[in-house]
């Protein structure tokens, strides 16, 4: 990298910085991508991973597999302590990166509301880490009933709770239903998987509440069809191993899994202004106030279309946002004014499980087999590079013509607790895939 | 199960243990599989996944999707704590699981020579977390280096060393050469990947001594083309953190891997008379002497052939053993006389990198390209499971046309040391795929 070139360094290899990477990579910059980990996370489909779908391989990039083409674009693995934006420094464990553009693009996790306990009982669904833990737990209760009514002829009943009636919580609920129904019904001798109860708990009274009320009452009737047991208006008070309690109601639960609050990443707070969330409040063209140098995107981004309304936490949103930057970087090169971004809304999709989604055009709203056709093509059109997508559509016609779930594997620590304490979560987990 | 029915228990999903379920479910008998684990694992191509070429996904198949066809085969996932041959029970942790017939397939894990402490430093390559766990350490050797190069625009040498140079030792060194000459030759900007070491340590005075002297010399070459520095009669005295020492010689090492001994199941001298590897003597039915109801199979199994040579622990092998143990099983059920075991060796392949690996058919010897096509077209077909079959051919395929590893994932533990300590070893490994 010559050194007269202007350093621009890009924290988070998600779809708001791979997106401002390759986008810049065009631009005579010498660029620096930092993420914590070497890949890039396909998040709308880690509910796969974590129901057994799709392997993690199939779903993540190598982020210096996607970059590695870009001559001028260098990839740092490490963990960010913060910044020096007076002496434009990015602060790692043990050493700086300069620059003379920053672009932040850290995202968001989940927020347990104060309630950080309940983070290793009730995981969320943000990493390949997290969907793997999800699909241990999942596979192992089946292992555990099965185990119990083999030695004792009984056993007890295998449950699954949601929390969240967001997108994430609709996926994962339909889709446990269903491999509990289909996929794992004939799998075993001594239980009955279809016996499996799913449960989906929604504090607003409607799932789905960022879509319009018709298709939220059409994602209801699709979960319900899939044999999810739906609970809105219902506030969760605790989260226990093998327990959820909802005021003086106790939920039996053999897996609990987290999908409700979002937490903007800690860096913010570094950056200036933030909202509840967490995440920062930013100009039209996505500059920190003061610091026109340093860009906010993604989830991490408090940003708002021209009516004032906040812009989702969706990867096209972060798509947009990283190709705005890189071209508002460009124009300053060139002494050109920059121009405020503008989110072009294509339609939001959310998938509830075989043969059902839901699409919102605007004013088309489309419900069921044709909005699941559309969610998946979508989605395998946006997987990272062309291997990805082929597997995943040989992964995902194979599961449908079979039924199967080819990623059944448990891994890590499979020891199965005694009948006695019949829980997944309390154990130190080593998962792998 | 009906309760008339000879009540077979297996121990062990691998390939001897499969092989003898998927037989026996022809016969009115009522078979328990046991294993500790939900999937069979394909041991062969342990190697690609500990390499980052393949996904564990598409080497291990869970083994309810194995059997599940098989309506008088039970699978219960349980560590089995021991025998009560008397009682013709199984001891699990908590109950027990009686038998008319016992099949014990329960394999081998690696022998440190009593040196237990050498495992967490240099894992071997037996079961998919191990794997995991190469790959972790194998993919953050190069980002450590990377990321000291950006610091301090200097790096310590990547080396890695592999201890054992029998097949697996072999096809580890050979692909840890040649991915990083070419898959990761590029995707890095302050190191040279291609100046990686890679040295591979065998006690006796040749590699793959199990196979002809010949294809010994042959591998040899092969790997020194590959850039593999092998080092025969040469015997390891120490293995530490960041170092292998050899007498007084000291051997930087990034990633230490461990190909060397074979220790048997422990569960084995719970069942009789072992061999100093732990293995179990067992008749020329494969029973053990005195309990003409219990067979011992696979890698467990001290067998021999006609002219006495002990037979290796190979795939084949447990294979025919499963098959003829089923079988001899359906002559008892019919008053007929058991026959004795023979082994038909069709041939022994090993891998060694691209293009490269030998063949032993008895007279006819093969190496280089014509051996690697056969060794993958023979891995392939036997892999379980049409799926299986296709993805890795996929994988394979594209991996050979572009050079790259597609299943470059580094998860779990992802922190990465100060230069101070850049080793790889001495951190909680919270490895997933």
């Amino acid at each position: 990298m010559s050194a007269e070139r202007a350093r621009v360094v890009i924290i988070g290899g998600g779809f708001g910085g791979l997106t401002a990477a390759t986008t810049l990579a065009r631009f005579p910059v010498a660029i620096t991508l930092i993420d914590r980990k070497n890949h890039h996370t396909f998040q709308p489909l880690l509910y796969q991973v974590a129901t057994a779908g799709l392997s993690p391989g199939e779903i993540a990039a190598p982020i210096r597999g996607v970059l590695h083409k870009h001559k001028n674009v260098s990839v740092l693995m490490s963990e960010v302590k913060g910044f020096d934006l007076a002496r434009r420094r990015v602060l790692l464990e043990d050493f700086e990166v300069p620059y003379d553009f920053l672009i932040v693009a850290a995202g968001a996790s989940h927020s347990y509301f104060g309630h950080d306990e309940w983070e290793k009982i009730a995981p969320g669904l943000k990493t390949v880490e997290n969907a793997l833990e999800i699909r241990r737990r999942v596979l192992l209760a089946f292992e555990i009933a099965e185990r119990q009514a083999i030695a004792t002829g009984t056993h007890d009943p295998v449950n699954f709770v949601v929390i969240g009636g967001g997108p994430t919580g609709v996926e994962m609920a339909g889709t446990l239903a269903e491999i509990a129904r289909s996929s794992l019904a004939h799998d075993f001798r001594a239980i009955d998987p279809r016996r499996t109860r799913v449960v989906l708990i929604e504090g607003v009274p409607r799932v789905l509440p960022a879509y319009p009320e018709d298709l939220s009452r059409s994602a209801l009737r699709q979960l319900e069809k899939l044999g999810v047991e739906v609970r809105v208006s219902t506030r969760v008070t605790g989260v226990e191993p093998g327990r959820v309690l909802i005021g003086d109601t106790v939920l039996p639960s053999s897996v609990t899994i987290w999908a409700a609050g979002v937490a903007a990443s800690p860096l913010g707070k570094q950056l200036g202004a933030s909202d509840k969330a967490g995440r920062v409040i930013v100009d039209r063209d996505l500059s920190v106030p003061g610091h026109p140098e340093v860009f906010v995107i993604g989830d991490l981004a408090a940003a708002s279309d021209e009516r004032g309304k906040p812009l989702p936490g969706l990867a096209p949103v972060a798509i947009q946002q990283g190709r705005a930057v890189a071209h508002n970087i460009g124009r300053d090169l060139h002494g050109a004014p920059r121009r405020p971004f503008h989110y072009r809304n294509k339609g939001t999709l959310a998938t509830i499980g075989r043969a059902a989604a839901v699409a919102d055009f605007g004013k088309l709203h489309v419900s069921g087999f044709i909005a699941w056709v559309l969610w998946w093509s979508v989605h395998i059109m946006f997987l990272i590079g062309f291997r990805n997508r082929l597997l995943v559509m040989i992964e995902w016609a194979w599961a449908y013509m079979t039924y199967q779930r080819s990623a059944r594997l448990i891994t890590g620590d499979t020891r199965l607790p005694g009948f006695a304490n019949a829980s997944v979560e309390d154990r130190e987990s080593k998962t792998v895939a």
